[in-house]
């Protein structure tokens, strides 16, 4: 691929994560959809932390949509990417880290108390791939450096990719 | 437009946010100043929070800046930006969408309490055009997902654009 | 430097500091270290915290990797950087602003207290060199805007770059 057309696709995957971030924290989810690949798999560790015993295996898109929808509606949300490192593969395929952080804030609870607030770190290790021109996301792997609620650190080593 | 023409102008546009933020959270207001084109109009909703009767209309460069000064002056403040989407509509327009957050810590007060403490996320949304060569902020409208002073999260939904 | 090769030089030079970042935080020491020509330089004002008269003098990479090790082994830390102004003076030598926040979280005390946490906000002030035609990091100057301790903020002006 030429230097040119390189430095073009890896804007279009910038800005591909870019609407990636602003459709979930503004909970767009059908826009949010058509950002990934109909075949996509999908990883988030969280789900470990709540089925310890479960097998590491990502979601595929269905899933994890349904997923996402249910445990960020009526939260508030934040999700912040950084620092991405893109490479093109070829014509159509493409790798990309970036890291993260998100907070979630739920609202108040009966009799005034604040809310949970959760606060976590991390990277996506994600592949694109283009598809009648637009690049999509193809997996996405999240690995988590840590994960806090409130004032208490929940510290979680990088965790190897899953199958 | 070229699409070499179209990255450089790209990353110019990236360069004036980036130079954005740094003035502003270094006091640098001259520096500031001169990102904008003369006749720039800017809309901040905290002024909405502050008078919420009155009519949402952005304000001229002088007055805006008047309020930034005023707002910032012997407060700590950092503004991040992240995840630009920016669009090049010819060789002089262009526009963007930026994911932010913003921090603000007051001195402490008389009696050692802690100072008041600000924390906001949201996105801008901007206009840009290039006078003489170079890229200025030709209209900026700030949206919020969230304010929180403290510990209490005030949740204020994606505002729509100002008239 | 014609205008593509010094968006590759730009685009190359963001790779570095996201590796830098993910090596720190990830603490993968050696490659760290590789990001740096052996001749280069690193100033933290921290030191400055710690020992407040002390000369402001820049370490050589081997006090610094010794310093980082020191500072972060046993302690979660992310890193995080926003907003680069990368200027390309020539084929082999640039130079570059970014905006950073870092936030480090001790392990919990005898006892059950929660360790210490500081969060800082700050600019990183770089050179940087193509040597063997890979860019590394030649000299880093951060710069603070603040340091908190928990609630208690620190305000630290933004100091004059070390001789």
């Amino acid at each position: 691929m030429a230097d040119l057309d390189t430095l073009l696709a890896i804007h279009a995957i910038h800005g591909l994560k870019a609407r990636y971030f602003r459709f979930v924290d503004t909970k767009r989810w059908d826009d949010l959809r058509s950002l990934f690949t109909p075949d996509a798999l999908i990883y988030f560790p969280e789900l470990q932390l709540h089925h310890p015993g479960m097998a590491i295996v990502p979601s595929p898109l269905d899933e994890a949509m349904a997923s996402i929808i249910t445990s960020l509606t009526g939260v508030l949300s934040v999700h912040q990417g950084f620092m991405p490192e893109i490479e093109i593969l070829s014509d159509t395929e493409a790798r990309g880290i970036w890291a993260m952080e998100d907070w979630l804030s739920w609202p108040s609870q009966d009799g005034g108390l604040p809310g949970m607030q959760v606060r976590g770190h991390g990277h996506y290790h994600e592949d694109y791939r283009r598809v009648v021109g637009q690049w999509r996301i193809h997996r996405l792997t999240l690995t988590r450096l840590s994960l806090a609620s409130h004032s208490t650190t929940r510290v979680i080593a990088e965790q190897p990719n899953p199958a």
